[in-house]
């Protein structure tokens, strides 16, 4: 029969992402892929798993497998509200809602307030999940400014001047792809200007808690909180596998995206949200937390003075206190899609920065670089064949 | 904030359910409730899960707690593929996709088939989380005939003929929420209409695996491959807590709701994934499934002749040889939703059945009664006094 004429208009707009079809020959045996956006499973808490199990099935019995609420299982959602607050967040249990991963709030974000052709204010660049989210509901995209301190407020002040913005969407803290931070100053103008101009803003903060170096730094949510979704995750604390997110969200929109979720998938898993629960109060988190950061921070470092000592001059890296990426700006109009081609010939894969942006005419010098897969030797050696695939496209 | 202008038009078809609000009473103390439409917990192999999470720590370690393929986790699809075969149902492990619950599906299809005011065909009365699936897509719907043998095949051609219609929803065995089966007859009959009017069924099959008597019928997939997603769950066969859903689709549409879930929820929970395929794999289901039905054929058999003897004349109960619930209609223009509030006062709660009818006009005089939650002496009861209740607003 005639599939294609059956396909609803929304369609239009969900491509197969030319990042997939790029990335096919990562896998190649002998590449070492920079190019992944995973945690590395050494991170699991692997030891306590049996443990955890043991602790919900006593506790929950078969309460731990039957339906429950849309909302999220209320004893998980107590353990957030309390991590929230440690966040400097304030969202009673009753506040909190649980999501099938990050995802599904944007998705029930976007399904809630996109109309077609409404518009959605972003970093450039951005996380491409969130464009795999908003896309079915066929919005169009204004691009802000970013530099190594995050979002330019200016370009943000311009942008809700200029247009009616749905809603804004950001990755304040070591964003996917480029690692880079807000800085405190920026968030206290971006909260100023989010209020002043009567603004929506969705918070993604998946990463926060992966920082490496530096100090914490308050989410805008704290700063505007009537005006803010915030969204995060126990993908990269806890384990992505069980598909376990979270938000807090304006008292209005809850009601309306409670209603979302329930068309959606019912709820999300009991067993795993009781799992997270017993994960979260422990406190296994808060014992290991510590060594995911420290399996992180010195691979980070280890790309980084690799890149210093390896990439020829004019290649500059974000700086970068944490997360999973780096992010490197060669010289204007280095071809690193070019670049990528002739690396997988050399054993390394990387992911270029092109696809993260909305457009088309942004980005082709810039690549996303991952460093919680390789181990440090690893780390170092790719980097060191990427500087040679670089001076040989460079022919120095 | 004015949130309210920032709601998407879709939004208008995603009112609060007003079963839901009906429902509210139904907690309140003393009241026995046959309202509900979940598994007993008696039904979910308690005994075995420390064992299956053991298989699943000892096979895959972390990587059952890792991210995976959208199209769902393999050795699971390995499973459920030799469980469609048991079905008749040829369908390869890559054929088979996993998703959210069954919900996930259904969410699935809509976001890829539905543009505004599409038509989607539907039996009369019908599953309501299908409706909240498809309502955010703004369809208009197409009510069909259905009789005790299900769903009236005259009226399914006759929509085809007269109306464009994007797809078919069916439960065609045990539906939720009448409990009728659609009989083999009428299932070849259907079969021959979608090919011939070249039409789309979604055939959703949550219960026919408890079957408490009779012989099992071929799916209808297996009459009309190419034209039917059949979409099932392990939520009444192993635990809905897990959110384990899945779906055989015809292979161009497959493709596209992968990309569609991509968006939605990246992929379903890895070790919930890995559980249900030692389950399936153990073979603990087959040990499994006769505890289930032993477990509700003595609940349903005691509700059935506990309304034969007390209901008055006039109130009719469709035959059901299996799944959760019965459906009875009354003389016509009888009040079930009067009925209903009387009942609670008696302790007794039920489903009015006009709440799952399409057309407000319809169904005033049924109603619909769970049998999977209460004991037998238990529902013999709440039977009785619901026969007095009924009774009185006859005033005989």
């Amino acid at each position: 029969m005639d599939y294609q004429s059956l396909l609803a208009d929304r369609t239009a707009l969900m491509k197969v992402n030319a990042i997939r079809e790029i990335l096919k020959v990562v896998s190649r045996p002998g590449v070492v892929s920079l190019a992944g956006g995973i945690p590395s499973p050494e991170s699991f808490p692997m030891e306590i798993f049996r443990e955890l199990v043991d602790r919900v099935l006593t506790r929950y019995d078969s309460g731990a497998f039957q339906y429950d609420l849309t909302e999220g299982f209320l004893p998980l959602r107590e353990q957030v509200s309390l991590l929230l607050k440690s966040r400097g967040i304030t969202a009673s249990p009753e506040a909190v809602h649980i999501t099938s991963g990050s995802q599904g709030v944007l998705d029930a974000i976007a399904k809630l307030l996109i109309s077609k052709g409404d518009k959605i204010a972003l970093e450039a660049p951005t996380y491409l999940g969130a464009l795999s989210a908003f896309n079915p509901y066929e919005p169009t995209y204004v691009r802000m400014d970013m530099d190594d301190e995050g979002l330019v407020p200016e370009s943000l002040e311009e942008t809700l001047k200029t247009h009616k913005i749905k809603f804004i969407y950001l990755v304040p803290t070591f964003q996917n792809p480029t690692g880079r931070t807000i800085t405190l100053e920026r968030r206290i103008r971006i909260a100023g200007i989010i209020q002043k101009y009567n603004a929506l803003l969705v918070e993604d903060d998946p990463y926060s808690a992966l920082r490496y170096q530096g100090e914490d730094l308050p989410p805008i949510k704290t700063m505007a909180d009537d005006h803010v979704v915030y969204v995060s995750t126990l993908s990269k604390i806890f384990a992505p596998g069980l598909r376990i997110g979270f938000y807090a969200a304006p008292e209005f929109l809850r009601k309306w995206l409670v209603l979302v979720k329930q068309g959606i998938d019912l709820h999300t898993s009991t067993f795993n949200q009781a799992l997270a629960a017993e994960y979260l109060e422990g406190p296994y988190l808060a014992a290991h937390l510590p060594k995911i950061t420290g399996l992180y921070r010195p691979k980070q470092a280890a790309m980084l003075s690799a890149i210093r000592e390896h990439f020829p001059e004019g290649f500059a890296c974000s700086p970068s206190d944490g997360g999973m990426f780096l992010w490197v700006r060669g010289p204007e109009g280095f071809d690193m899609i070019r670049l990528y081609h002739r690396a997988i010939e050399n054993g390394v894969a990387f992911v270029p920065g092109k696809f993260f942006f909305t457009d088309e005419a942004e980005g082709i010098e810039t690549m996303r670089l991952n460093y919680t897969m390789a181990d440090e030797k690893t780390i170092e050696t790719a980097i060191g064949k990427l500087a040679g695939t670089i001076r040989a496209q460079l022919n120095i």
